[in-house]
């Protein structure tokens, strides 16, 4: 079954990817490696108000896992914008997850879960990555960004 | 017009590159790829005062973005001290942005900016890079720090 | 002399590395760059207490280096389990130290040195590496985490 099939048959509808309204883009493609730019959780451009704010304090977990895998639906739409064809991925190389977190909230992996659960949904075993989670202070205070390194076939 | 005639209409004059004084090297290339690591917004080796301390705090937004432009600067004399000639570059592949914002402060892009039009200005189309911005506390509490990838001719 | 007989001499004995319990993998190979996940100073698989904390409060310099050279050990065993063999090692490209330090603690870089000098003694030239150091909050409170590139031969 291809990626766009299953993308389909999980019933995710690619947003229009995000355009920086900026002097940067949102992938650069050197060699065989997609370098995709951080995603924030936005949904029509916008940040919704449950994923605005920090994990522990204004968004509670639940919605923190949902702002994580908001990211990976954007990064899903930049690599959709850059090929053509999600079937073009051989591999999810890495993920950076930026978790804006409460001082006192620590498990910050299990929010970071959104998204690679989400990568691996879709793309299977191609959909395992490296991955990196920290905290961090993050632009419009959302909830959650993720960057990716992908590696195109 | 060559990058480097370009550099000097545009006045800008390379610092000597910073390096490292511990175990760790300005510049690796691997394949075509070369990792700059982390630039702070020194200035003959020293921090500024005007650039140092949290943005939205003590570092106001004007400064905060000049503080970024410095970041690139650095980022370019470690280019041009790698490659010997600004014109080998190929393409500026990615940038990472640490901003040491107050809490209250969440248009960090706004100051990662101040890196990124040096790139567009400088290198036109090649300098249009992906970007990651974030907050983050920093060494010697610099307003921002800037990591590059940089693919080579 | 061998990496591997180096290891030995220097009396380090690599962990079993740490499986991520999660939808990722604590490295992935692309051409003949390896990415490594971010790596905390977990010590059989628990994080120890004088590595828990922000430095410069409850972790204080010394147990925040310390920190620093077990995410690099984790590191170096995840290139064992990645490679089988250390001496496949042609460059360590890049380290990204996230450092979780108290607001008024700013020497960051000092603490991550703890990573980048094992990563010379160990591999000599090769170990020279990139370098970008930054402050974070991090999963479990951990002092330090630890991420790299590595390009094999």
């Amino acid at each position: 079954m291809s990626i766009e099939t299953r993308l389909k048959d999980m019933g995710i509808i690619l947003p229009v990817p995000v355009v920086p309204v900026a002097n940067y883009v949102p992938f650069v493609l050197t060699g065989s490696l997609l370098v995709i730019s951080g995603q924030l959780p936005l949904v029509d451009g916008q940040l919704p108000a449950p994923f605005k704010g920090q994990i522990g304090a204004e968004v509670d977990e639940a919605n923190g896992r949902a702002a994580a895998r908001q990211c990976a639906i954007n990064v899903i739409a930049q690599i959709k914008a850059a090929t053509g064809d999600l079937d073009h991925v051989k591999r999810i190389v890495r993920l950076g997850g930026f978790i804006n977190a409460a001082p006192s909230f620590t498990t910050l992996p299990a929010i970071m879960n959104g998204a690679s659960d989400l990568m691996v949904d879709l793309f299977g075993e191609a959909g395992r990555h490296a991955r990196t989670t920290v905290g961090a202070h993050l632009p419009m205070s959302a909830a959650v960004e993720v960057e990716a390194m992908v590696e195109l076939k």
